[in-house]
């Protein structure tokens, strides 16, 4: 416990190694120049798209107390002041779903007891004892035992937001099937086969959503339409849809009431309900003093919550196989966090934190654009010196100037990081057309380390657009309610993959026989290393806890004790954990890393592992009808089937399929 | 052109061909017992389902003049006729969609001219005529063409059917939103109001029948779920669905007007309408002569179409890779087809032929069935060798054995198709534990030659089925006609896959540098062997044509010519394409076997094909991006990939781009 005895020490080593790098973070970006504005872009739409879904969640949960007004307007405020002043300009900050089920919770609370005019008095009174505890908890350096907060904890709470997600989903569309609270049902709209028709759309438009947007995820992979084509579908497909969709809700036929389907209801920034926020300080005095340290027990779950998911984001931004340059911040971070938390709640706003996954999608965007910046040069000079005949260690020698120049690095590491390249350059030497021609383009793209653009400038522009967004509601209040209820169902889904407990759950549910084809594929490595038995006891534990913790958030107000099972899971992480499960194991199943294994093929098509003779006979029908399926087209022909012509006239062309295809 | 010098030499051929056998066809199924009702319940669903929607297709396009109880019927007395009498038992007999088309070309033909009320008469005038060219193709042996229907013309073909499913699909959705023509529309189901909902219910539901079906298609591929439940899912799913969806439609509210969602309009078995068709030979005697020699004009059509489907659909069923012991019968299957024709013409009923893909889905199931026979009595008598420590050449003895005495086959014969098996099971002597426990189980699946239990019963069976399925009219009405148009639109896109028209359409989409991951599945052989630009040309002649054909189905009545561009097309592969293609190429994209050829890795992932520098640099990032995204969790985390556990876990791979790109 010695980081209690010297408070303050985290903080000050990051401000230290923080500022030695601050200048370049802003200068750095200067040799991207406009490139900068596509990881920006990206990552605006990335962040501003949720915060307005989540601000209709809030609107309605709290009667239009809060709205996306509030949620995008605290969402600019702490990432510009996040990008101007935080430590670890990587990380993205926003309004997350846990603050609105926060601040749902502290919404009811205040409702039934101060009554609903005092309620953003009372928040504030919460974020100032947030503020404090975060103070706390930078000043005594407790992000040392952040490595605490292993996989399974965070893959649970994981899994609790997906869940409720759906759920809030699967609400929002059956309340389209409804009279809005607080309307009268005597309008046009709301007669029953209206309401019905309403229903039909929101089904229809909420399903196209989750379905187009789910597709548009993995454009990249496509097949189909240009490399440019295909990533931009992926990384903007998904606002893109919204768009479609929303413009879509404007084809239904005119003589049907105006009021069909549904759109946001929100305050306009310049309303009344919004400048309220000004004056939300002043009413703080009128707040009990009873209540002022009620205000206690929030707190410390949002305290919790927040340097739980700002520290995991940051450590997802830094991840060591990004090979940052730059220093991390957790206390410094985690103390401005505090500061900015402190702001909102003056302001009467949801405060911000670090998001996931927005956070790793930033710093991965700002590494493609890295490498393409030094790939370009490098391809450059190489080529020049092809042009030259120059020997290509010659070569490899410009490659390493350009490094250099554009990393600023001693040139001893860069050595060593190059090492890779150096050799796939220089065995064109000895080996010469052994392996094709030598090939710039190629060298690089296998062997260039990866090398991300810290810099403050994307996260600072993004910011700075998220709140322009504000002045944009008149035209988000164009968005179909039903099109945000498919939009929680995207974000749910797509965050799924990946998440080890999911996989988990997925792992179980394939019969034994069917394992295989599992491992044919890539997988976790626990599915090789870890017996079946035990993946099966830590899943059903896992699970059982989740259907608590989900337990837990519908019980009305003591609902907001639902972060409190995530900090004893902790603890029973590491005292009874350990004594149900052999270490290796548990080690593999709540791994620090995401540990991948390459698939290979298990057993010849057809022929099938013999462990459970019981159900062999039939299955082995099943498995001769599955190759015959695979083996007649969908006209009943027969295909023939014969290994590929690679070994004859096609090594004409050892590289280039493309050209005889 | 000797053909014709013999008149009805084939069929005599035929005859006595399958008379040698026809004894054992009924009594061959004893051996299966009740196992032969799986492939009876299976063909049954697969044949009845599509002839129920075409029936209704037909009764709107006749305003109910025939409708599903005469597409059932046809399909159920030929079905019975044909497994009684018909040459080839295994291929399956239906109404299929040209029938119903030319029957909606003659119905507007019959309304505008004869008048409504000789309809039927004069299609049975049209029957006669056609019976009369059948009966002269089967005289003149004209099969012996049949070779001459080459893929090019068949795939063609396909596709029509296929745009005239989804054109039916839009059509019949389209028309939910509308007023059913010669309703009033002053019922209440008809105001605006209830056509919209009925309109959106109808997306809903047709949608969702037809995402499901197409999952549930590839059910037996599934990881989920026990052999016998995933092989249920495949076999019987698209029916379930329907089942499935029909009884949502009833879940809808109670203050919806009854009519709501539309269901089947068709008139009952025991219904004056129906009862009407035994009357329609008196009737023939009205039409006037002009209109008796008429219609030889849509009867040369239909029977060119019949001995096109029926010819090909008896070809597919018995494919060499099938392994059929008994003979093919074409010459006198078109004689019978003929009569029968000539019987469903006299009766009023739209005709049936041998329908795709039903027929070789026939043979298919037989063939599982007859594996499991054998195998279930080998692999019983291999155990009671191994038991008796019987030497590996004893044991194969006794599979040898089994197999002579279920099959009834000269033993030499038997001995070459065995080979491989007898190879498997004796290399264990000699090679031991080497490559494990001697399985037989192992060996028989990999080495056992396919064979097909081939007799009249399943046939016979799966007819009477349909029959009687005309009795359940009644509940046949309940499916929501929303629930056909989904039904529609999934026959058309399950027919896609394995069309290498439809294939070759695809690829041009893909550009050049993504063709390797064509390559890198399962792939038709003319990918790696045909120059792009001769698969271009070829698929771009044969799209245009596709466009003719289909806008000749828009021609008010010239419209029934329709299948004269495909006997035009029969001399254009002979003469005109030869001279466009150089010929082992025009071998390999109109190839008369499906040829595939198995993927292999064409690139290491990440790098890419150098064959347009142009797009290069572009693409380069994308592909970075692309393993990126390959190599992140949905919540930003990296994946750290490693070889399987078979080659040491803790290697370092240089050839690993994704963990250093």
């Amino acid at each position: 416990m010695d980081h209690l005895k010297t408070p303050f020490k985290g903080v000050s080593n990051d401000v230290k190694g923080r500022l030695a790098c601050y200048k370049k973070d802003w200068l750095d970006t200067c040799g991207s120049g406009a490139r900068i504005l596509a990881p920006t872009a990206y990552i605006f739409f990335a962040s501003a798209l949720p915060v307005i879904a989540f601000g209709e969640q809030l609107s309605r949960e709290t009667d239009g107390s809060l709205g996306p007004v509030e949620t995008l307007v605290s969402t600019a405020i702490c990432g510009v002041i996040h990008a101007v002043l935080g430590g670890q300009p990587l990380m993205i900050l926003g309004v997350a779903e846990p603050t609105i089920i926060m601040y749902t919770y502290l919404y009811n609370f205040a409702k039934s007891s101060i009554g609903k005019e005092l309620y953003l008095a009372w928040s504030a009174w919460v974020c100032v004892w947030t503020a404090l505890f975060l103070f706390l908890l930078a000043a005594f350096n407790a992000c040392t035992i952040i490595t605490r907060f292993t996989r399974v904890a965070g893959e649970l709470f994981g899994m609790l937001i997906c869940v409720l997600f759906i759920q809030e989903a699967i609400k929002g569309v059956v309340s389209e099937f409804h009279i809005p609270k607080g309307e009268n049902g005597s309008k046009e709209q709301f007669q029953f086969q209206w309401l019905y028709t309403n229903g039909l759309l929101s089904i229809i438009f909420s399903f196209g959503v989750l379905i187009t947007a789910l597709k548009s995820r993995e454009a990249r992979s496509w097949r189909y339409g240009t490399g440019t084509f295909r990533s931009f579908i992926a990384d903007y497909g998904v606002p893109l849809m919204i768009v479609v969709w929303t413009a879509l809700s404007y084809s239904v036929p005119s003589n049907i009431p105006s009021g069909l389907p549904r759109r946001l209801i929100s305050a306009l920034p310049w309303e009344s309900e919004s400048l309220y926020h000004w004056t939300v300080v002043k009413d703080m005095g009128k707040v009990s003093v009873g209540y002022i340290f009620a205000a206690i027990i929030p707190a410390v779950m949002i305290a919790g919550l927040y340097f739980f998911d700002h520290s995991v984001a940051s450590q997802m931004a830094q991840q060591k196989e990004f090979n940052l340059k730059n220093p991390s911040a957790y206390h410094y971070d985690i103390l401005l966090l505090g500061f900015m938390t402190l702001l909102c709640g003056l302001l009467g706003l949801p405060p911000s934190n670090g998001v996931l996954p927005q956070s790793p999608m930033h710093t991965r965007s700002l590494a493609v654009l890295k490498k393409q910046l030094i790939r370009r040069k490098m391809v450059k000079r190489a080529k020049e010196g092809m042009k030259q005949q120059a020997s290509h260690s010659e070569i490899y020698g410009r490659m390493h100037e350009v490094f250099i120049e554009m990393e600023s690095a001693p040139s001893q590491t860069v050595e060593k990081e190059l090492a890779n390249l150096k050799e796939a350059v220089l065995k064109h030497d000895d080996e010469g057309e052994a392996n094709g021609q030598f090939d710039p383009e190629r060298c690089i793209d296998m062997h260039l380390p990866v090398r991300v653009n810290e810099q403050r400038v994307s996260n600072f522009l993004q910011s700075i657009l998220v709140g322009l967004a504000v002045c944009t509601m008149p035209v988000i209040k164009m968005i179909p309610t039903c099109v945000l209820w498919g939009y929680f169902a995207y974000m749910a889904i797509d965050s799924l993959p990946g998440n080890q407990f999911w996989e988990r759950i997925l792992l179980i549910f394939v019969p034994p026989r069917r394992r295989f084809k599992v491992i044919e594929e890539f997988h976790a490595s626990f599915v090789e290393t870890v017996p079946f038995k035990y993946i099966f006891m830590f899943t059903a534990f896992q699970f059982a806890y989740l259907l608590m913790c989900f337990g837990i958030t519908w019980i009305p107000i003591a609902g907001i004790l639902f972060p409190l099972p995530f900090f004893l899971l902790i603890s029973i992480r590491e005292h009874v954990l350990p004594k149900m499960f052999p270490p290796q194991h548990l080690q593999e199943l709540d791994a620090a890393e995401y540990e991948e294994i390459e698939g290979r093929p298990v057993r010849a098509r057809g022929q099938s592992q013999r462990d459970d003779e019981s159900t062999a006979d039939v299955d082995e029908d099943e498995d001769s009808a599955e190759i015959l399926d695979e083996m007649t087209t969908r006209r009943g022909e027969i295909k023939r089937r014969s290994m590929s012509f690679n070994d004859k006239q096609f090594q004409v062309f050892p590289d280039e399929p493309a050209a005889h295809s």
